[in-house]
């Protein structure tokens, strides 16, 4: 059972492993799950056979062959998680606590990291935006401040390597050019941690490769 | 086992049920789980006692004697939906897919609303935000289009209610001061549907009745 996930024809981070199929693509890898892509162009996101996978009409999603549709990179992750070993703990509480490590990342640490990325982009030509910028950092800054407290002295978020971790470095990873990381030398350390392990190694060359391959073709 | 879960002393919505206790609240009513309250001041939340449980200093969390703490609302009501019947399918993939819409509500349409939220806390003195505001609205409208699309048509977003509309409604319910939600029917009364439910009242009236008190109080 070979599961398809979509991805950018062309990604917009040109090769960097930010866009959302890198967490799924990761997750498959830990766990040794061989899977298919399917390329979509910015057109065909947007267009109705992409919207009925994905009502926001973005990447990624993952299809099972005959049955399960999927569309939420945190919902992927925790599915390929719970179906495969080596991602959660087998501890039911630890699974639980893990799981929410998930949700931390996605719902209390990424939203201000996603809002100063877009306010990069579509407020950077605005008067304002030398006033707006700074305001932007403290609130990834205070985040970044309880997260490495929480952090301090531990590998991991909480015991071994989870689906918990996979999703916060990937999360924190997106702040890579902005300098923020390195005010935070644990959380620095441990995004590197995460991207050493061999199997985040081989999501990202995948994925580089889909973009080596577009920019050649041009 | 009565599970503990944190809380406002005085919610700063003033019992209005946007605060994050609220969802705990409804899920553990949908499935018939009493729970006990402890309820924080501004200034316990942010002391090491709740930062041990909490590592960004919020509510809610979550506690089961002897064991168990969780700090992430949608962690909670998942792993409240895990444990008891009522609140997701009992067929794997459909159960996949209401955890995907927990994910979606969390991930994809809260974000912007409270980006929109925060900067009518943080910008609304600054001479720009009369040309920001409207750039935040139309962000929270294009979730709110493509989530009205999907909905077309069904009582729920996926078969019977979930755990996923249960934190659907909930992220919506922060809009219902804006007026964004009227401009989308469909999803104004798929927010009622979910209000109207015998647990969400309940719930509701457990977190106003805190406020009441404290306000009582002075």
């Amino acid at each position: 059972m070979t599961p398809t996930i979509t991805a950018f024809e062309a990604s917009p981070d040109r090769g960097k492993g930010q866009a959302r199929d890198m967490r799924v693509r990761w997750a498959l890898e830990e766990v040794g799950q061989p899977y298919d892509v399917r390329l979509l162009s910015f057109r065909q996101m947007k267009e109705p056979a992409h919207r009925a996978l994905h009502p926001f009409g973005q990447i990624p999603t993952y299809e099972e062959k005959g049955g399960l549709a999927l569309f939420e990179s945190g919902a992927i992750v925790l599915h390929i998680a719970q179906q495969h070993a080596g991602l959660l703990p087998r501890d039911a509480h630890a699974r639980a606590r893990a799981v929410n490590w998930i949700f931390a990342a996605l719902s209390t640490v990424e939203p201000p990291i996603v809002e100063r990325e877009t306010a990069w982009f579509v407020e950077r030509d605005k008067p304002w935006y030398a006033e707006h910028a700074p305001m932007l950092d403290e609130r990834v800054r205070k985040r970044l401040g309880e997260l490495s407290a929480r952090l301090a002295g531990h590998e991991w978020l909480d015991g071994a390597f989870s689906a918990g971790d996979l999703m916060m470095v990937m999360v924190l990873r997106r702040l890579s050019s902005s300098g923020l990381l390195q005010e935070y030398p644990n959380l620095h350390a441990y995004v590197a941690r995460g991207e050493d392990r061999p199997a985040f190694q081989r999501a990202f060359a995948a994925q580089l490769a889909v973009f080596t391959a577009a920019a050649a073709k041009g």
